[in-house]
């Protein structure tokens, strides 16, 4: 969900801006059309396969650090006792409550194990489904993003009316996709959908004046 | 340095492959240039504010959680001492030894509630200055990696051409970035870095045969 909703917003601010950037530097649509569908092909691949190839190594991490604790546990059971008893030595437990705790786990190697993967190096288990689904979650809300966003220059062939279309299209997609955002970064939603509807307007109007400035 | 890494590595793929793309269709150098500096600004912008605020939220969220977890403990310290009790259960800890844990635990406020931020919330304290740090860092990384990839088109009217440099540099510049991005995230360095600059290569290619299909 998460990943859905900030690629949705980030598709659709970025060929937004790129778009009105150009239609600050040329008068018809076509050329819009091609950078904005080759900007969204290109993101909504490098992102995805990012998401996919990121999310298979945090499996491949998770999965080595288990075989290593399992390694560590057989091998070395006094080191990774007091490895236990250093994770409650913080939070200012007896030693001999440290020392009974300890001992207690270290009867059942499986919880043992998956105590150290959680509590001493902090990791949790990854779902080995999700680099895939995450993968094909964030090209798709890309690619969403980027089609609202651009619609307008398939249909109307002066740029400058394209991109009043655009703005109106895509500031209300944005304000949409904030109240979403902010529902789940947990920002207040108001003031989230607010900012992130300024923020695509921003970024669209640096574009727009900069890419006028250099095509003068 | 993770954030860094990945976005310079975003930030030259996705020029990259927008400049190819527009290489398909236009003949001159020009409005590649435009297209790629009106991207590069965008999405810069986009994601280094995307991250800040992402990063200020979660910020916000740990400061919250810490406060009501604080109530918590002074209004109903019986039902959170079930809690600390809980979190044991599941590491099949006995009931004695949980009780005298969650009895020493309450002695201390201050340790009791960063005990249940971190293992009854799984969260652990966010640096107050990373949102801004982040952002930057973001922002910078994927320009330096834009930058690289637009270069020839700055200084080579043909596009064609200045496709042919744009690759050479790009897929250098990947592979060296691969080789710190597969360090930062776990990966075996080579195969990380020939899948990073194979990523960039395939990304260029879908967008330069699908905007040269689009233009004709």
């Amino acid at each position: 969900m998460q990943d859905k909703v900030i690629e949705m917003s980030d598709g659709l601010t970025v060929p937004f801006a790129l778009a009105a950037g150009l239609s600050g530097a040329v008068s018809t649509s076509g050329i819009i059309v091609t950078a904005g569908v080759a900007e969204i092909i290109a993101e909504s691949i490098a992102m995805g396969l990012g998401g996919y190839l990121f999310g298979t190594a945090e499996v491949n991490h998770y999965n080595s650090e288990r075989k290593r604790e399992y390694f560590e546990v057989d091998e070395f059971p006094e080191k990774e006792k007091q490895e236990v008893k250093d994770v409650f030595k913080d939070y200012g437990l007896s030693e001999h409550l440290r020392e009974e705790i300890a001992n207690e786990l270290s009867k059942d190697k499986d919880k043992w194990v998956e105590f150290m993967i959680r509590f001493e190096l902090d990791l949790t288990k990854p779902n080995p489904n999700r680099p895939r689904k995450s993968a094909l979650t964030i090209a798709s809300s890309y690619i969403i993003g980027g089609v609202i966003s651009m619609a307008p220059y398939f249909f109307i062939e002066d740029s400058e009316t394209g991109l009043k279309y655009s703005a109106v299209f895509t500031l209300i997609a944005l304000f949409v996709f904030g109240i979403f955002k902010s529902k789940v970064t947990g920002i207040p939603i108001l003031t989230g959908a607010f900012k992130v509807t300024l923020i695509g307007a921003a970024v669209a109007i640096a574009a727009y004046f900069i890419a006028k400035w250099m095509a003068e």
